[in-house]
């Protein structure tokens, strides 16, 4: 089982997914600084592992507080959250991180501090374990949507690496294999990070599920040629329409899952749904460095002075997507019933 | 002007495509078989400018050619058109520039050895100038189709880089900038090669015309915002239903172009037409190796053992060609008509 982010003694350790797949380094942060780093310089990515991120991120620099009251502890766990909502805007899984720590923090505000710092701690490692029965739960609804056999194409990293473990898209992926399905999957490498050829291809490799990588301008070839019979991705946030903010690249896989008449899933946990968003054209986009685009390994290939774009996702509007797998069930449109519905209704115990 | 290719007394030069854009770096090729492996190494690409190249390595091989009767001189001939013709299979204008310089050859061969050299050499340089020739007029017909200002997409690189000069693609861009229209490039960088980032990007800036590097899967997202007027890519095969190979990818653009009502147009010479060759699914595909993909500047970016496709091209079906434009003016559907009437038709005089 892949480690992506995990609770020690020592602090918050993570896999560092910038040196994947030809170096496996783990990164300690003993501070809730360094986990924002960490977040923001995308050694740990993935909405969902972002958001137990922040969780461990807030519980470790609860941890360190010099705090002797209630109202100085206050004072710091207000900071910590702000500095953690700081790193990233897209992904909402940090921002609802964040606000279920709150929520916690007020319950148990009027206990001693040692005691506060206790239950978060535990809070925070609860929401690791839920997000991997989140995954599994995923896994067992959306399974049944694959096909048999062939070909799956998925973008970007919505796998163990992008979650606690197990994975949303790939989790999915993951649990047809396990029901004995043939799949075989088409990985776009997802530039400019790469997540698909450096994160999915060395994550599926160690699981033996056959993986072809694609530069991303490939997909539409391959489609053409009748090799995908089925394309799951993630989500970094879904709009109460169904409008989906996931990876830039995403919204182009889904316009050639429409051409090629191709079922284009969803896989994401509740906790990806903002019903207070209510469409795609409210979600706001993270612009990153241009060097991302720019530069490979380090070196230039852009000549100096040209302009670059590099958001860092894209929305892609719900009338694309045959259905959103999540932990309490599958949403289909209309998504403003479905999706609230999923919602409000209570947790499927995994 | 960017000299993309050139003959001198010393041989054939050529720029560096693989060096570019951080190292302008000239190649002399003192033989053919010099010359087959710039073309298969790409240090020389684009259909046109592959075209060229053979002319010119033939020219070369018969000028070192130690054959001193017609007998002999033809053997060499055969075995150096041979030799050409194994460097990459999907552009026609190589096949074309050796047909064409076989029915030089074919004209002349009563003459002396001294005079058939001399005969091939201006042939081949006279294949030069005409490319040039073409692409301005090509300009002149496509400028037209371009919008009066805003942002137009081009894949790959079909500029001066891809041809003997001015461009095809970004020849219609080029004339269409002369005319005052205010056009903004973007770029795709174009994975695996990055032809967009590294080439296109380079001559563009040159000629300061503003551009834009995205990623190939931001395109879809940069449509989507309504950036784009029109579309304009080069070829390297046409069949005669006007199906057209070009650089993986295209077919992508291709598709995301119909989605959004923007018109894709493609520039090409006739010498691109291949009537030979019905339809789009008879054009054989190179498929390069997989390095290209898993490795970028040196740094493995793919797990081992994973499996890669590479194919160098995709092949977008004519229906998605609002229109080609050649040196001898604009074909439209049906392009079983069109293209076959400008092919069969008298050279314009440029």
């Amino acid at each position: 089982m892949i480690q992506t982010l995990e609770w020690t003694d020592q602090g918050v350790r993570f896999i560092d997914q910038t040196k994947l797949p030809t170096e496996e380094v783990y990164v300690n942060c003993t501070t809730h600084q360094q986990v924002a780093d960490v977040i923001r310089n995308m050694v740990v990515r993935g909405a969902p592992a972002i958001g137990v991120a922040a969780a461990m991120g807030i519980a470790l620099g609860m941890k360190n507080s010099k705090a002797e009251n209630g109202a100085d502890l206050k004072k710091d766990f207000d900071q910590i959250c702000e500095a953690i909502r700081q790193t990233r805007p897209t992904a909402v899984n940090l921002f609802w991180a964040i606000r279920r720590m709150q929520e916690k923090f007020e319950k148990i505000r009027v206990q001693q501090v040692p005691q506060i710092k206790q239950s978060l701690i535990e809070e925070a490692q609860r929401m690791h374990a839920e997000d991997i029965a989140a995954n599994r739960a995923m896994g067992r609804h959306g399974a049944a949507l694959m096909p048999a056999s062939g070909g799956v194409l998925t973008h970007c990293n919505a796998g163990a690496l992008a979650t606690a473990g197990y994975g949303t898209a790939l989790g999915v992926i993951r649990a047809a294999v396990e029901q004995g399905k043939k799949i075989h999957v088409y990985a776009d490498e997802t530039r400019p990070f790469l997540q698909g050829s450096r994160l999915t291809a060395w994550e599926l490799m160690k699981d033996g599920i056959p993986t072809t990588v694609i530069s991303d301008n490939m997909a539409g070839a391959i489609m053409k040629q009748g090799k995908i019979g089925a394309i799951v991705v993630g989500a970094d946030r879904i709009a109460a329409n169904g409008d989906v903010a996931n990876k830039i690249g995403t919204y182009t896989v889904a316009v050639l899952a429409k051409e090629h008449g191709i079922p284009f899933y969803v896989a994401a946990p509740i906790s990806t749904v903002d019903l207070e968003t209510s469409d795609g054209s409210k979600i706001p986009i993270e612009q990153r460095n241009a060097k991302e685009v720019t530069h490979i390994a380090g070196k230039q290939m852009v000549p100096d002075g040209v302009a670059i774009e590099n958001p860092a996702f894209d929305v892609t509007p719900a009338k694309y997507v045959a259905a959103i797998i999540t932990e309490r069930g599958i949403a289909r449109a209309p998504y403003e019933q479905s999706l609230r519905q999923l919602s409000q209704q209570n947790r499927e115990k995994p």
